[in-house]
């Protein structure tokens, strides 16, 4: 079924899970939304996290996607359900995918989850893990300034290095074995978050676990693509070039097209 | 939702899945049949394979199971889509998950694949494979003799690590990365077999990804366990003392029960 998955998220961090899904599934067309202009959803509240999110998926709709990724933490915690409910096809979030990774990596039972205000405030991580396992211990920490760190493109800067170790230090504190990148924003920092934490320290993002979901509910629901050469493309509300800059960076691909597009 | 699920196979292999099942998901309980009197099926013909499997799954509809995974790569190969189709509740196999694994796995692109004679014969994981990545190399290699060894308990001797040795060692030439446990048995022999094939060849068993599918299925259908006390029931059409000798040492747990069964 060579149809599109949709790939929604507030800006350029669900193409941490797109670029998994690239990777474990390269005959599936992506169509990625990224609500940049809009961005970071992590300080707004759930009714327009709601709307926004619900506006990217009307967007999309129109492109007869198969499946539907929403590929920020916020939004899952906000809106999945009501999402899953409403949409024809099948609808996945990032918050169950992360929490069965760390179920599965930790040792102690100890998890931290990294996320955004909003993901943080909705205990969502915490009610997806104790679902599995009651008996996990969660540390949860908000990271405010992770987002916007990220969108600037300044992921890689000195300053990035500075606000992490500020932000991560409580963490230490701590007997977590596993932290959870519970924002796919946050994947871009890992080689500081991980360096921060610590070799006895795994850091999970959920992208990974999310294409395993994705390839698994497709291969369950035969629904599989056959195309040899997808073509993916990439929408933003915001500024094309800071997209461009990011995603060809990231996914290592400097030939993607790039179009704005309005949503409001 | 609190009923069982079926885990299905031709004798002890399936346990490998089991393992990880109740580990990644301890809420769960599973109900499961091994086939052992009829072991192994690697050797037997299809349509054999697939009465077999069937009967085993209309012992466990008794039981009201909400899913079933069949942990038999003979039987997924010879039976699961056609299962699949006939029966209510969501079915599981365990040919899909380890072709996923192992792409997601491998660097070069080169893949082996051990197995039975009827799974090697049928070409399930080279389809499943390219199914996903239609660049990928396979190395089918049929290991007969290792199902026989594993279901007499004789995983741990001497004369185990000659046979993988033996059996094996045509892998050594080609420039497979990764290694697909192609049979639950098989596991088992891991340490055997990933001390042959050496650090630089990942070795993949079914039985985590399997488990991860299983958890993305439940979650997404909303179909997850409560039960903080889950009671696992095992059944087998063979002896319970060899049953019990090699369950409580694989799964670390003394205290289970077995029950013989008669399904012919």
């Amino acid at each position: 079924m060579n149809r599109p998955i949709g790939v929604i998220d507030s800006g350029v961090g669900g193409l941490t899970v797109a670029k998994e899904m690239m990777r474990q599934l390269p005959k599936e067309t992506i169509y990625y939304v990224g609500d940049t202009a809009r961005c970071p959803y992590g300080p707004r509240l759930p009714g327009e996290v709601r709307k926004f999110t619900w506006e990217m998926t009307r967007f999309l709709e129109r492109y007869d996607m198969k499946m539907l990724v929403i590929a920020c933490n916020t939004a899952t915690a906000a809106v999945l359900e009501e999402i899953r409910r409403e949409m024809p096809v099948p609808v996945v979030g990032v918050i169950q995918p992360g929490a069965r990774a760390a179920i599965k990596q930790t040792k102690n039972r100890h998890i931290a989850v990294l996320g955004t205000v909003g993901t943080i405030k909705s205990g969502a991580y915490e009610r997806a893990i104790k679902a599995t396992d009651s008996t996990a211990e969660i540390y949860p920490l908000a990271c405010p300034d992770f987002v916007p760190l990220v969108e600037s493109g300044e992921y890689k800067s000195e300053r990035a290095n500075d606000i992490v170790a500020a932000t991560l230090k409580p963490l230490k504190e701590t007997p977590a074995d596993t932290v959870i990148l519970g924002c796919t924003h946050y994947p871009l920092l890992e080689p500081m978050i991980a360096e921060f934490m610590g070799p006895d320290v795994a850091v999970i993002s959920s992208g990974d676990e999310t294409a395993r979901g994705v390839s698994a509910i497709l291969e369950f629901n035969e629904m599989l693509a056959e195309d040899e050469k997808p073509e993916h493309r990439f929408f933003t509300t915001g500024d094309t070039k800071t997209f461009y800059s990011i995603a060809s960076d990231w996914l290592g691909d400097t030939s993607i097209q790039i179009k704005t597009i309005q949503l409001a």
